[in-house]
């Protein structure tokens, strides 16, 4: 009996040793089926154009409810419109490890942002069953609706979509509302899916890095340490317009020249610290915008990221003080006013990147601790779970365009990594 | 009878002496004909709009004729519209000497730019008239049709007008050649009122400054050296459009960034040569340009303006050399190209000039040396006369604005020196 025991104890553990260790997704059928959905709302040019709650969207979530279906999971749609592909666990005390992405694209986008996280949490359900493993936690396949709008799913998920947003226009021309009727939900009953933290025992997501880094230097994994707030402000300068010949230099209130060198300035300011902070002016408009006048009003849109709120504040205050001395020094007025609403930087839980790099390093592949500079639906989930993230390399560091690509090995590396990561969290 | 020689000598010598020294303008009589002028095309928030070929314009020009034909000028509308009236001189084989401005206005306007010199030109007339005056050279006021529209009627005296000028749509709404017939012109005829070198013994216009020098240094005249070349250049920044969240601040090829710092390059340049030349960024366009999206593309206006050609293609050579070394800096690609059809500078004349300076010393008045820096039917006339412009003080250096205004003893002031200007002109 005890020798029963002992030997029985000692083929599981070799079973769940030898399964995690030989695990590995199928690097062709997770092509095979990026290339299926890279055929709904295929574009002439190249690319695609799955714009949430559009014909194409649609028809690329019925293309992937029913490999979910093939694939044995338990599929709902919820009142936002989020696909939820569930398989039980052993353990129905245990709450649910949640992992998945998005499918729908921004308006002539490529076929890997959304899609690899997307395709590759289904390839972990294959895998699971092909190898008849059953994990103590209930596991949820998530595909959320609408992220490139605004991670707008996941928001709801979470309880924290502003009802005011549901009355937008989305891409696809229908309003929010409409758009979520469109796809199965409901927009009144929203309140019904939110979750509550401890709801979910963990969310993971996998996605190309849209970014040029991994690539640059040549590593294969990334392993996710939060997603950045965003600040943004719209910097008004104004000056005096007055006649291009007949205003001598010295007696100009040139708007244009104060926010030339205000760009110059935040660049530095940016530049002079250590970290991955970014600031970016990409907008500006002049008044009155002719040759022969020199400018009187120009308005640039700026932004700052970091994974510090602390910092993103502590950059703009220099960069506040370097725009005052500027403005004296050209004799305009600028001031700094904030159009949106800020999002606040989301941090992955250390625990789950231990684990994402334990896995990373077992299988052989290199990784880099990373920030994610781009909106996911994982900085909505870290509202109420703890969250990982792991990213894998995108070529040329190209996104949201027709040019976006992942390599099928680098994909199939990241497919790996979310599976046995996601085993070590149904460990605990 | 050598005695009755000798005393009529005398009493010529001394009426001329006296008349000379002893003629002045009538201030009042010129500001209450700019008030006049001004009541027609009067907007309801200050200023006028008396834009070329317009109701107000066509109004304007009755007013203006009516005041000529009282003054006993022989007034004709030329083929361009030109309105010209002409005194006899005593000698009909001199050529005439030629003063005037222009009358229509930018949309939303003011009431001195052209006005002054228009007003003043007559009052030269009404001061001659009233003390019996006949110069020796035959008199013409010119008063040129759609100066602000590209000193059209000028152009057109010259016989420089670019036929495909006359098919462009002015302010008006009708095209030039429409807008010539409109005023009593006729455009197919143009090439009849072409003047050539030798045919004008001289020109001479009184104008504001539109620039604040005069004001600033409190000095009373200006002694126009020249009317400024302008040389336009549209400058293509190429960077790479991306993502403003997960690009790194090292793997940016920001085209606004390097925008930025060659607007404060040329600006540099420009003040780094002493001298009156002026060089301006007046245009920005940014591509995409929004928020979250590295600009990947700049489109600049600028120009350079200066008396001396040669200068203005020095200081561009050199901006040429530094935008390289920033494109080189910012991974950008940094293009010029030419627009636009550059206006050549155009001398005064400067014996002219010396005719000005003696008159503003006799009458006391202080002065310095200017270039002007917006264009004037002058620049055209200067192709086949002699040129002498006057310029008086601009209240804050603004003008094209309901806002323009030179104060009645400066009129008055420049008055007096064209009107001295003149006869010592007609002396020669």
């Amino acid at each position: 009996m005890k020798n029963a025991l002992l030997a029985y104890l000692l083929l599981a553990t070799t079973t769940a040793f030898c399964q995690s260790k030989d695990l590995k997704v199928n690097q062709q059928r997770i092509q095979d089926r990026i290339l299926g959905l890279s055929q709904i709302g295929e574009r002439p040019g190249g690319g695609v154009s799955r714009v949430a709650y559009s014909k194409a969207d649609i028809e690329g979530r019925t293309y992937f409810v029913s490999l979910m279906k093939k694939a044995g999971l338990d599929v709902t749609i919820d009142f936002a419109g989020n696909i939820i592909g569930r398989k039980k666990g052993k353990n129905p005390t245990k709450k649910p490890i949640a992992f998945g992405s998005h499918i729908d694209t921004v308006p002539s986008g490529g076929n890997y942002d959304g899609c690899v996280g997307s395709i590759s949490a289904l390839e972990v359900i294959e895998i699971l069953n092909e190898n008849n493993i059953t994990t103590e936690h209930p596991l949820e396949v998530i595909i959320f609706a609408n992220e490139e709008g605004g991670v707008i799913g996941s928001s709801a998920i979470v309880g924290k979509l502003n009802p005011k947003a549901l009355e937008s226009v989305s891409q696809s021309g229908l309003t929010m509302a409409e758009g979520i009727r469109a796809i199965g939900g409901n927009p009144d009953s929203l309140i019904k899916i939110k979750r509550k933290k401890g709801d979910v025992a963990a969310f993971v997501e996998l996605h190309i890095e849209q970014g040029g880094i991994l690539m640059k230097e040549n590593l294969q994994i990334g392993v996710v340490e939060g997603i950045v707030g965003i600040e943004d402000w719209e910097v008004i300068i104004e000056g005096a317009a007055n006649h291009a010949g007949t205003t001598p230099m010295n007696m100009r209130r040139d708007a244009l020249l104060a926010a030339a060198k205000l760009i110059v300035t935040i660049n530095d300011v940016i530049n002079s610290y250590e970290g991955r902070q970014v600031g970016t002016v990409g907008k500006i408009a002049v008044e009155p915008g002719a040759y022969n006048v020199i400018p009187g009003k120009v308005v640039l849109g700026m932004e700052i990221r970091d994974l510090s709120y602390e910092k993103i504040w502590k950059l703009f205050r220099e960069i506040e003080t370097k725009a005052q001395k500027i403005a004296k020094a050209t004799e305009t007025i600028i001031t700094f006013k904030q159009p949106f609403t800020p999002a606040t930087p989301a941090l992955t839980d250390k625990a789950i990147q231990g684990k994402i790099i334990e896995a990373a390093k077992s299988l052989g592949l290199t990784y880099k601790y990373m920030q994610s500079g781009a909106g996911h639906d994982s900085q909505e989930m870290a509202r109420i779970a703890p969250v990982g993230m792991i990213f894998i390399p995108s070529v040329g560091g190209i996104s949201h365009s027709p040019r976006e690509l992942s390599k099928g090995v680098d994909i199939s590396n990241g497919a790996n990594v979310l599976l046995k990561t996601l085993l070590a969290i149904d460990k605990n």
